[in-house]
């Protein structure tokens, strides 16, 4: 496909509702509820489908499901936890950075009595990690970061060079058994094991007179993926709007220029993308809350950001793309409240669609549009080829 | 799938309405539009579906088009361009020919000062070429044809053994630069290269009292692919019938064998199908004017055609076909003027259809057909499931 790539003015916006697709509680989905007039016009000029992020069956995470929406196949390229971690952290990486998913936990005797140190609170770890850095910055000749997280989850970064992620992980998965060793598990990986001992043994030291949390366990060893970047591999400008770190994370991590401000709601990530409208080819812009309403399995919280949604999609519309597409990383069904294997809804607008009937834009009318149930390694393509930037293949 | 094939008497015809797919212009189709009573007709005892030539967002060129309908992956073979050139003005070819695209130029100083000798017309065309022929008829032990195309444009064919591909397009690509020699880009393709350098040269010499037209430029190097002939690969003795010379070519290269008589209408055509039915089991027809309708942006014109099709179409399915495929290589909507990625909308008549109900042939009636969304290297597996010849697979 890259040599049938040609550049041109047209400009490109994929939105994603992060968990938009959802199952029917009472007979409807949060989009059958959902009243969205202005989405529900825009379908006049729009092809509908149904995108299935990994595979038939397959739940994906954040990281899989937006991989393939920027057309990586999300089974060969993996982000790894620790990585995740600390791109959900809004932590800067590069390819001589270990990332670490670090859990306080509980030892006595020898043995791990909490492998979550007893559900500490994000305070204490907060604490616990400005103790362990103010002690450890340097190990052999790596710098060591710690970054706190959530409850008794932190983050450890090691940088320097030759670091390799095959290390055992040393969380037995189990309370009551001894932590093991973080061992090399390859010949070159020796030199990231011996820091890892001595990391655990000097932390282990510092925290010894913590009531709950004297001691901590390391587990999802990764370094960021090689990725063919982004803007070179479609030859197109582009730029990450979002609120969360993960997701600016992700789209970093591919090559995309993320907005730097830091923002909150939706209506400033719309600003965002009306300052920066001239400069880009390409727009990647993410809508969180949908998801997060998903996951708690509010329903009625999910319908109503959908309306919201809706209600701003005409300022977004005024700015005159030539390609929108409209759809999620995965579906986020209240009824699961959780990720969920059903396909995304997803929606092209441009001025080459087949379809001119205004339908109202749920899972059914994508699932009987014109682009069928196909894989999300194909959005880029297709926004490729309706923005008029793919040449003929052969004669 | 070679394996499960089995022969019998029951006769196939492939009908490609080249360009047929389209897009709306004031809501509708050029398909939606054409009063299609016959096609509408047989829409009951035909399953529909929309079928995807190379891949989701690609538009394909003939060549890839139709070597997937006829069942061969367009990603690996390729029919490069001298090759398309010369099946295009119906030469032959064969695995010792080498097929070349000329273009006249004009040189000044040693630098190309019109990539197209300023669009000299195709008369001046054939009196160059015939020219050059008087001059050259052999180099080395190679014949070398000269074959006037139109304007600029021209094939020369290289008969000889051991001829290559790998050899440097002289084609600047842009006026007012020195054209690059034909330099050999492997060891083995250096007897290539020197034959055309001699050509060049020769050829320069010749032409250097011509005002525009003093020398030409090279490129699309190409042999025929090496492709699995067609009627042993389907055990199917096949014929096509078509009007222009590119498209028996393809047949021809495929190894089908194609009508001799110089016949240019469309019931000419149908007139061959009639007198060689007996003789065949598959039949390919080909034709063509809808795409150039589509090409030249002229809506109306590709409708005219459409019903034009559909009123032949009577006499067509009084011959008692088992099976039926009407579709295109690839859509050439009015509203783009070219070839588009938009999948091709395709109906399969057969006594063996799930379908019963009659619904207008059109883009979005093929949507919702019983085939769905799928690839043109499937067509073939069908016309040969629909027509009994494959066995079961497994116990």
């Amino acid at each position: 496909m890259k040599e049938l790539i040609i550049k041109n003015e047209n400009k490109i916006l994929l939105i994603v509702l992060d968990g938009l697709g959802g199952l029917p509680i009472n007979g409807k989905t949060e989009l059958d509820k959902a009243n969205t007039p202005n989405l529900d016009e825009l379908t006049r000029k729009s092809e509908l489908g149904l995108v299935i992020s990994v595979d038939y069956g397959i739940t994906p995470g954040s990281g899989p499901g937006h991989l393939a929406l920027f057309g990586y196949d999300p089974l060969e390229i993996k982000i790894g936890r620790g990585v995740l971690e600390a791109l959900g952290l809004g932590l800067k990486l590069n390819e001589n950075t270990l990332a670490i998913r670090g859990n306080f936990a509980t030892l006595k005797n020898g043995k791990i009595v909490s492998r979550r140190a007893g559900r500490i609170n994000s305070e204490e770890n907060k604490r616990l990690c400005e103790k362990l850095q103010k002690e450890i910055k340097f190990i052999k000749d790596c710098e060591i970061e710690f970054h706190p997280g959530i409850e008794h989850r932190f983050v450890i970064l090691i940088k320097g060079e030759n670091l390799l992620e095959e290390i055992k992980e040393t969380d037995p998965q189990k309370d009551g058994l001894p932590p093991f060793l973080p061992a090399s598990l390859s010949e070159e990986s020796k030199k990231t094991s011996e820091i890892l001992k001595i990391l655990i043994e000097k932390g282990a030291e510092i925290l010894k007179d913590e009531e709950k949390a004297n001691y901590f366990l390391l587990r999802g060893y990764s370094k960021v993926p090689q990725i063919e970047n982004f803007c070179e591999r479609y030859q197109l400008k582009s730029l990450a709007i979002a609120t969360y770190p993960m997701y600016k994370g992700i789209a970093s991590l591919v090559g995309m220029d993320v907005i730097k401000s830091s923002i909150s709601s939706w209506e400033e990530e719309i600003e965002e993308l009306k300052r920066n409208y001239e400069n880009y080819d390409f727009f990647y812009l993410h809508f969180k809350e949908i998801d997060t309403a998903g996951e708690d399995g509010d329903f009625e919280r999910k319908v109503s950001l959908i309306e919201k949604f809706d209600s701003l999609l005409p300022q977004i519309l005024k700015l005159n793309f030539s390609v929108i597409a409209i759809t999620s990383d995965h579906s986020t069904p209240a009824l699961i409240k959780g990720h969920s294997w059903h396909p995304s809804p997803f929606l092209l607008y441009s001025s080459f669609s087949r379809n001119n009937e205004k339908v109202k834009f749920c899972e059914k009318s994508c699932q009987k549009g014109s682009l069928g149930i196909f894989k999300a390694t194909k959005v880029l393509p297709l926004l490729l080829a309706y923005s008029l930037r793919l040449k003929k293949f052969g004669a």
